[in-house]
C-alpha cells in the first residue's frame, strides 16, 4: 500500500529518444508504474559546429511539458534528470537547459561518459544474471559506452562519441545500405574503439552483455526467427546481408525488425560488428536494464546480490506469497534427483540452475487459482519482469512449470531455445517427480528414491512397501508413468 | 510464507462423492492448495432395508486410504470430517465409520440435516455477493437443504430426504427420460417440499442462491450456450424437454453438460423445478461455495462482511500490492462522473456497483507487468476466485480492465451478459475518463469536470485554462476521443 510519495523517477534526456521511467518499490523489488518516450531525435539538430538547433530545442522542451506533468507528483528527491551526449557536446547547451529546469523544475544532470558509463554499469549489474565478471555494451544515439566490471563495481569506463545516430548522418547520409556505407562505418567504428581495447582485454570478462535499442532490435528478430538468444558475430554478418540486400534504408525490412528500430538499426548494426571484432566477442546476451535503471536502483540503495536471479525468485516468492518451505523442500529433491541422473542424461550445471529456479517458484499459479494452477504459473512467469533472467530463460521456465503435473505438452519442451529440446525434456521429467514425491509438505515423509537412467528410461527404485503405505502418492505415481508413456518416455518403477 | 501447520483440511462423505478440500489463509482469503473428488456413490449401495452394502464400504475406505495420506501433514484440530445423508440413514453406518477413523485417525462427524443446512448456508454467507436476506438450496446426493437466512444468521432450516441419487434410483431406474419419468420425480419431490414451504416463505429472501452439483451443471450448460446466469423456471423447462427428446439417459446429450454430471442431471433437475414451483422462485444464481467452505471458514473465524464483495476486493489489493490511495482516487471520480450521468445513461445500481469494484482493482495488472497490464488485470480477474462475484460479473470487471485504456475492444463488451452491451459501453467510457483524470496520483489536480450525455454523445466540460495547464492529460484526452470515435462513440471536450 503506497501512496505518491513511495514513486521515484528517471529521465533521461538522450541523443535520439527522451525517456521518463516511473517506479514504485514493492517488497524489494521495483514495480514500474508509468514509461513514457519520445523521440526527439536531438543529436540529429547538431551542426558541424555544434549548434543545437532552435527545431530540435523546442521538440526537447515539449517532450519535457509532458513529463513535467506527472513529474510534479513525486518528492524532488526522488527524481533524477540526466542528459547525455548530445547535451555534453551542444556548445549552446546552456540555453537548452536553463529552460529544460524551469519546466521541469528540478536540476537536469548534464552527466559525463564516464559517469553514463558507471550508471549503465549498475543497470545492468542490478538486473542481469549470469557471472558477474562481465563486458557490457551500450549503443546510444550519440556515444556508446563499454564497461568492464566485477559484482557491482565497474572495473574500466569508457565512453566513445560515436552512436547510431551520429553514424546514421555520417555513414548512411545517402540513406543507401550498400556494402561500402557499412565498411565505411565499421572501419570508422574500429578506429574508435582500438585506442581502448587493450585497457577492456586487459580486465577481462566471462560474460558479455549488450543494452541499448540496437541489441534489443537484434533480440527482437532473433526470437521473430526462432533462434536462440545469444548474438553471435555470424548472427549480426548475416543480417548485414540482408540489410545489403534491401539496397535502401527505406526499403530496409527484417522478420522482426519493428519501424521504430529500423531507422538506426544500420547504423547500430555497423558498431556493434566492429565492437565484435576488435574485441574478440564471442557471445552477447540482452541487458535487463541500463542507464536509467541504474538511476532507480541507484535511488532505491537495494544491494546488488552476487546472485541477481535468486534475489528475484526471493521477490517473487515474497510478491505471490509462494510457501517457501515447501518450495526448498521440492528443490533439495530434485537437486538430488539431478544428481543422480546428471551424468547419465549429460545434464550442465546451466540445466540445473534453471530446474531449481523452477523449483523455488513452482505454486506460484495458486495466487490465482488451484484450477489450472500450472497454466497460471507459466502466464505469469512469461509476463513477470525477472530480473536476471533472459528472454529464452524465463520462457523455459514457464513451459516447465506449465508441464508440472497432468499430461504433458511436448510442443512447449521443444519450443523453447534456452536448452536442447532434450534436455527440457530431462528437465521436466525431474521436476514433475519432485513434486509428487514432495505432495505431502512434509520432510519426513520423503523416501530415499533412487533414480536410473538409461538414455531415455528413467527407472525409480523405492523402499520396500513404500508404495503400499503411500496410497495417494502410489497413484499419482502410477498415473504419471502413463503421462510419461504418452509422450514415449519411459518411467519403470519397483 | 505458511507451512504445513497453517493447512486446513474440510472432508465431506456425501452420499454421490467424497470429497477433500485443502487450503490455508492468506492475507485474510482462502487459497486452495489441493481437491480431491471421488465419487463413490455410497447411496447406490443402500438397499431398501437402508443396509448399506459392502462393496459400497470397500469403495469408500479405498478413497479414505488416499485423502488419509495427505491428511496426517495437517494439524488435527484443523480438520473437519462430516458425514451426510446416507450415512446418517444407513442402519450398519457404524460398522463404516469405525474403519474409516481409523484410516483417517481422526472423528467423522455424522451431521444432521439441519446441521448439514447450518453449514451450507455458513458457505454461501461467506462467498456469495448481492441481498444478504437469501434462500439457500443445496440438492446432494442424498438430501436436500432448504435454508432462509439473513446476513451470517441462517433463519429457518431444512433438510428433506430426496437427492439427484435416490431420485435416479427411484424415478429413473429403467433409464427413460420419459416425459413420466419427469412428471413421477416432480410430483414426489414437490410433496416432500410443500410441507416446509410455508414456514420458508414466511421468512421470504430477496435472492435465491444454488449450491450443489444440478446448479453448477445448469451453470455451465448455460455459459456454453450463451445465456445470461440466472437460472429461470422457463430455462429448466426448456432443459427438461431437451432431456426428453433424448430419450434415454445414455443418450443424454446437452451443450455444456459434462459426462461427470450427466448421470444425476436429470434427476436433480426434476428437484429443482419442484422446488421452483413450491416455493413461486423467479430466478436463482449459483452460490460461490457451500458446505465445504462452511466448514473452513468456520474453523478460520473469518468474519462475514454485510457486505462479501467489499471484503473481496480490499483481499485482492492486499495480496497484489494494489495502491489504494489510488484506486479509492479512481473510485471516487468515476462515482462522481456516475452521478452526472446515471439519469441521462438510465444506469441502475448493479452498473454502479461494477464500474466501483472495477476501480478498486484496476491496477492489478501491474503486478505482473506494465506493459499490456490490461491484459495481466484481465487474466487475473477471469481466473481469480472472488467470492460474491457471479462468474458473469468476474467477466464484465475483466471486459472492463482490458479495456481501461488504448484501443477499446468492443466485442469483449458485447460477450459479457452482467449487463446489456450499451450499459457496458457506457461503463466503460466513464473508467477510461477517471483513469485519464486520476493518472497524477494526487487528489489536488483533479478538475472540476462536468459531464453532459445526450445518447452516445458525451461532452466534457473543463475549467478554463485546464487543458493547457496539464499538456500530458490534455494528450490523453485527446487520444481518448479518437479511440473513441474509432467505435463510433461520440467524445467532445471543452
Amino acid at each position: 500500500m503506497l501512496s505518491a510519495s513511495s514513486l521515484y523517477a528517471a529521465i533521461d534526456l538522450g541523443s535520439n529518444s527522451f525517456h521518463m521511467l516511473v517506479v514504485r518499490e514493492v517488497s524489494g523489488s521495483i514495480q514500474t508504474i508509468a514509461r513514457i518516450k519520445r523521440k526527439v531525435r536531438l543529436a540529429a539538430g547538431l551542426d558541424k559546429a555544434n549548434h543545437l538547433s532552435a527545431e530540435a530545442m523546442q521538440r526537447g522542451w515539449q517532450c519535457l511539458k509532458l513529463f513535467s506533468e506527472q513529474l510534479q507528483d513525486i518528492p524532488p528527491e526522488q527524481i533524477r534528470v540526466v542528459a547525455t551526449a548530445t547535451l555534453r557536446i551542444a556548445e549552446n547547451a546552456q540555453d537548452f537547459l536553463t529552460h529544460a529546469e524551469e519546466i521541469l523544475g528540478c536540476p537536469v544532470n548534464v552527466i559525463s561518459g564516464e559517469e553514463e558509463a558507471r550508471l549503465i554499469y549498475q543497470g545492468v549489474a542490478h538486473t542481469t544474471g549470469g557471472s558477474d565478471q562481465r563486458l557490457v555494451v551500450d549503443i546510444g544515439g550519440g556515444s556508446t559506452e563499454l564497461v568492464t566490471g566485477e559484482g557491482s563495481h565497474a572495473t574500466t569506463l569508457f565512453s566513445l562519441s560515436m552512436g547510431c545516430v551520429t553514424w546514421l548522418e555520417r555513414y548512411f547520409g545517402d540513406r543507401h545500405l550498400a556494402k561500402e556505407n557499412f565498411e565505411q562505418a565499421e572501419l570508422a567504428a574500429r578506429d574508435m574503439i582500438r585506442p581502448v581495447a587493450a585497457a577492456l582485454r586487459e580486465k577481462g570478462w566471462q560474460i558479455c552483455v549488450g543494452a541499448s535499442g540496437t541489441v534489443q532490435a537484434l533480440q527482437e528478430i532473433m526470437v521473430a526467427q526462432g533462434m536462440d538468444e545469444r548474438i553471435t558475430l555470424s548472427k549480426l554478418q548475416q543480417l548485414k546481408q540482408r540489410a545489403i540486400q534491401c539496397g535502401k534504408l527505406e526499403e530496409l525490412e527484417i522478420e522482426g525488425l519493428t519501424l521504430e528500430r529500423a531507422l538506426v538499426f544500420p547504423s547500430g548494426l555497423s558498431i556493434l560488428i566492429a565492437i565484435f571484432h576488435e574485441l574478440s566477442i564471442d557471445s552477447m546476451t540482452l541487458a535487463g536494464g541500463a542507464l536509467r535503471e541504474g538511476l532507480v536502483y541507484g535511488m532505491l540503495h537495494l544491494p546488488i546480490d552476487r546472485d541477481i536471479r535468486s534475489r528475484t525468485l526471493q521477490n517473487v516468492q515474497r510478491r505471490f506469497s509462494i510457501d517457501v518451505e515447501q518450495a526448498s523442500r521440492v528443490r533439495q529433491l530434485a537437486e538430488s534427483f539431478f544428481r543422480q541422473v546428471s551424468t547419465a542424461w549429460k545434464l550442465d550445471n546451466r540445466c540445473r540452475d534453471l530446474l531449481l529456479s523452477a523449483c523455488s517458484i513452482h505454486e506460484i499459479g495458486l495466487s490465482v487459482d488451484f484450477r489450472q494452477a500450472p497454466q497460471h504459473a507459466a502466464y505469469l512467469i512469461r509476463h513477470l519482469d525477472l530480473p536476471g533472467f533472459t528472454p529464452a530463460q524465463k520462457k523455459m521456465l514457464a513451459c516447465l512449470l506449465q508441464n508440472q503435473s497432468g499430461s504433458i505438452d511436448l510442443a512447449l519442451l521443444t519450443q523453447q531455445n534456452a536448452v536442447p529440446p532434450r534436455m527440457a525434456e530431462r528437465l521436466s521429467r525431474l521436476l514433475r517427480l519432485a513434486l509428487i514425491f514432495s505432495s505431502r509438505r512434509r520432510d519426513d515423509t520423503l523416501p530415499a528414491v533412487r533414480l536410473q537412467a538409461d538414455d531415455d528410461a528413467l527407472h525409480l527404485t523405492l523402499p520396500a512397501g513404500w508404495l503400499d503405505a503411500h496410497p495417494l502418492r502410489a497413484e499419482l505415481l502410477e498415473q504419471e508413468s502413463h503421462y510419461q508413456s504418452y509422450v514415449h518416455w519411459l518411467l519403470t518403477i519397483s
